[in-house]
């Protein structure tokens, strides 16, 4: 995935101190709630811990993780506080990667239960309801114990570090606390060893979910765990991929139906943000693709939720319209352009008659730039268009670089359309892919026939590529090793033989050999070049192509217009070229002003030719 | 909305009989859903409405509609069968939009029941759990029946008719027979009746009940109601707004918690997609911002699903990952561009002192083009990028042509941003908005100073406004009425007073009022002219505006390379302009090559200067 997709050519230099006010709005909207929800006192600490009863009902943290990893934070945000039942969502998850998905669901069921989070009731065939009861979380901690034994914890806390960005530690205290006091927990244990849901070691099961409650973490930690969540599994922060997205989708499943308790069903209603609280006062809320929220305050009401994190999710979710199932999307707007190669070319410079091929042919050519993150809604979408509208073309560019991911629905439904253009003789060349690319990786997996797929980095190099078969197809492939005569080059049209004896005798016949450098950006321009056999390119000093030139071709020619070369020329294969100094031209040209005249109206026509090339891609790429 | 975002050059003038194949892979994949599944005969037809138990039970149809309204159908997709319990998810969306969120709460619960859906229990408080029960469906028609009495059933037939886009009729075998047999639901409805939750006419009520549960759809009428409610309440084949967004985000909650009845954990766990079901046979399953599924088979299992449907909707999920909590985005591609003018200009060309004003505050106007819906999260990361990476821009544009909609919650951020901005004394210009634009009324309702806002229909047209702010800020305003001498044509560069006296000697002096056409595309190119005072445009026969042209430059120009004109040119304001015949020209060219030489090179320079402008604006545009 491209991290930095946005080139800002002028702000580099620009001063940061002036100017536009710094305060996002949704940071002022968090301070606002902050604000207004700290004056509300109500709620009980929670007290069936005795070391929960000693939390300060003053402290209120709010913290927002987006998808790209911004962090906003408000009022007590730092403050470090007992992970408590949020643990729950995170534990599954590992549960469900450590043993898979067949195992946990074959111990613990998906169903609300319609009771408090402590029941000790199960289901009919004796599993507990779901992993966001205690029942089931204990269960998890005992499907994970099985594997790592005395490991588990570590295990746990490792992995809910790996979801925080951070090394996370256990306070001792609470944790002593509640393994002093948490017999009801006991019970149900046992209660599940009686049904063969957990193994003989009861009590080192309880000290992993006794240890995994009793985590420190922040409202900042919560705010990055859920933003992991929303991000499909990558932690936005530390770009780490911590689970997979199938499980964080089941994870978030499971939240939705269960994680608020008996709240469970008002709270998809009206909020539609899947959620997890905690007795220590903490609430982690992830929307998908948008955001991750993390609160804490430990006033609870009476379903053990935190007031005021309740009320920052609701005022967020209604501010907002942030309900989940309230989505909308454009799936046209993820083809950005669709247009075959009418005017439009690689930075190669033709022979005439290879040009006059693609000019021909320019409909063998279609071009197809993507745009944004492609799903199963946007692919569908483009392979209709790729089916349905055939303007014939032989060769299909697809460009990619403007997408940042592609899901596996997506690859799965471009591989299949891919392998029937292939069928249908339609080579297809993807662009704007590196080699090492997961997006590439993904497509070429799902493509049957490789030789009819094609991949490049860059989208000119493709167009170049596809120009290349037009023209061999045709029989227009021109051996660069050929010398051309002068009288073939453009800067000297209709110049007689007479005229263009002079210039060749001004000039000298020079030879560089491939990967040479010709000319030097910066330097002086004080001479210009005729090619006649090779092929050379010129580039920027950042290593981009401007053009590639062959026999019959002039360059440099800019020398009589400036003073300094703009561009770098380099041979690309061994070339032979006549180099015409700009002093015995200038001589020439008193003495010759009618042929002077006939090779500055070449060069404006040559100008004006690329001008109007030049402007074509303008309103081509300016119309999307 | 723009619902035609994509050109296609070359497409109109091809053919479509050869070349590619045509069907889109979804295509095939519901095919073969349907070959492998209708093999697939367990189950049972409904029997407790004995008419019911007359379906053919080989009947087996499926269809997708798409959010841009392309509709998928396979097997018996056309024939018509009853509603049924599918038709409660509607209802509840009518009876919301008929008496109100507050009503309809206060009314109805919206918890799952954990019981069958013919239960006759209710709340502690003695409302029907959810609307998707029997109890709650009953309770939702009576909301109906209490605002328009006899007229209940036409309005659910006429809102269900708007849903699935063509008028739906009602099964009158159908309803007779559940007319004569619905004891149970007179239970119900007498035991609502009991907590008041009905009215007083529990018999009329009942009927509009029956009767909603016979109207007559097919598979694909169900797929274009599922794919309104995907859709944000449009419907995607009319493009009637047929529900509110807010109403059709709380539909979709109740269907997950409780559209599959005691299946509904499993059902979110497993395929994540909203979804209701019916015993006539029908399933709609709605996954919002991308497709709308209907499916019919009336064999059903022991949960009162169809085996078939049922069987489609995990296969798609599975097949294509389409769990509605398994979500990708990257807001990073929300920005399309982010720069400032440096090397770009409108069309509209500058005297040389205005355009050095430019070249020299370049920095004073920022451009930030933005691709795609926006929403909560991408307008997030836009403002965030507007307020902490200061250019110190007076003048900010933001190009919204390629963004077909924007949330309440996205312009909410936005409107607040552009305030802030205001107030730092920042004018913000919003191009590729119409006036009458939806995208344009949201921003602008909620932008605090409109004296700090403008809006334009084309970004070059904004461009070109915020150039003449910055030319007039510091000092550089010309008035074009005012004549200049013909020295200052760039064209005439380094020509002395002599060379220039005979140019005005062979041209004459022309006047043209405003509106005027001064030259006619495809006419001979066999002048060129020299603006003296006022304005004039080059322009496309499509009405492009190519440039704008004041007083001191030269237009025709071209006509010294080729013959024919390529564009229209308009005087904006009355004229004077030198018109230089070439013929003229030709035969002085002759006598004075030195100063034809001197005109020529600076036709060059003209156009070199053009093509680096050019190439300048392709490399910036080919860079996102």
């Amino acid at each position: 995935m491209d991290t930095q997709p946005i080139r800002l050519p002028s702000v580099a230099g620009a001063t940061r101190s002036a100017g536009y006010p710094t305060r996002p709005p949704l940071r002022r909207f968090l301070t606002d709630c902050h604000e207004e929800f700290r004056g509300d006192s109500s709620g009980e600490l929670a007290d069936y811990i005795p070391e929960l009863k000693r939390a300060n009902p003053d402290h209120f943290g709010i913290a927002l993780v987006t998808i790209d990893g911004h962090v906003y934070e408000v009022g007590d945000s730092a403050v470090p506080f007992t992970i408590q039942s949020v643990s729950k969502a995170f534990v599954f998850a590992l549960a469900l990667e450590t043993v898979g998905e067949e195992r946990v669901s074959a111990t613990i069921g998906v169903e609300p239960s319609g009771e408090a989070f402590n029941s000790i009731r199960l289901t009919n065939d004796n599993r507990p309801f779901n992993p966001m009861v205690n029942a089931g979380a204990i269960a998890c901690s005992g499907l994970i114990y099985e594997v790592d034994g005395k490991g588990a914890f570590e295990r746990v806390r490792s992995k809910l570090s790996e979801f925080a960005g951070r090394e996370l530690g256990v306070d001792e205290a609470v944790h002593a606390s509640e393994t002093a006091t948490g017999n009801r927990n006991r019970a149900i244990a046992w209660l599940l060893r009686n049904y063969a849901v957990l193994p003989d070691d009861v009590d080192a099961v309880l000290d992993v979910y006794f240890r995994q409650c009793a985590i420190l973490v922040t409202a900042r930690d919560l705010a990055v765990m859920a933003a992991t969540l929303a991000n499909r599994g990558i932690n936005p922060v530390t770009g780490a991929q911590v689970i997979t997205p199938h499980i964080v989708a089941r994870t978030l499943s499971v939240m939705t139906s269960s994680g608020m308790y008996d709240y469970a069903g008002e709270w998809t209603y009206r909020v539609g943000i899947p959620a997890k609280s905690g007795v220590g006062g903490g609430i982690v809320a992830a929307l998908p693709s948008q955001l991750g929220l993390g609160t804490f305050s430990p006033l609870l009401d009476n379903h053990f939720n935190s007031v005021r994190g309740l009320k920052v999710c609701e005022a967020l979710s209604a501010r907002f319209d942030l309900h989940m199932l309230n989505r909308n999307a454009d799936v046209r707007t993820s083809v950005m352009a669709d247009y075959d190669v009418y005017g439009i070319s690689s930075r190669r410079s033709r022979q005439p008659h290879e040009q006059q091929i693609l000019d021909e042919r320019h409909s063998d050519i279609r071009i197809v730039e993507l745009v944004g993150a492609l799903n199963f809604g946007t692919i569908d979408y483009v392979t209709r268009r790729l089916t349905s509208e055939p303007p014939n073309a032989p060769l299909l560019i697809i460009d990619f670089r403007r997408v940042p991911d592609i899901t596996a629905a997506g690859a799965e439904l471009l591989g299949e359309t891919l392998t029937a253009l292939g069928n249908a003789n339609v080579t297809t060349i993807l662009s704007g892919l590196e080699e090492a690319s997961a997006v590439w990786a993904a497509i070429a997996a799902r493509t049957g026939d490789p030789r009819r797929l094609r991949r490049f980095a860059l989208l000119d190099d493709a167009i170049e590529w596809a120009e290349d078969q037009v023209i061999y197809r045709f029989g227009g492939f021109t051996d660069v090793k050929e010398s051309v005569h002068l009288g073939e080059q453009a800067l000297l049209a209709e110049l007689d033989t007479d005229e263009i004896a002079a210039i060749v005798k001004l000039s000298t016949t020079r030879h560089y050999t491939a990967g040479q450098r010709v000319i030097a950006a910066g330097a002086p321009a004080n001479s210009l070049f005729f090619l006649q056999s090779g092929m050379v390119s010129v580039k920027l000093r950042s290593g981009v192509r401007l053009a590639s030139l062959g026999p019959g071709m002039e360059f440099g020619e800019m020398a009589i217009l400036e003073r300094t070369r703009s561009a770098d020329v380099f041979a690309d294969t061994p070339v032979a070229c006549l180099e015409l100094p700009l002093d015995s031209f200038a001589d020439y040209r008193r003495l010759h002003p009618e042929t002077a005249l006939k090779i500055m109206r070449n060069l404006a026509a040559i100008l004006a030719r690329r001008l109007v090339a030049a402007n074509a891609k303008v309103d081509l790429l300016s119309a999307y």
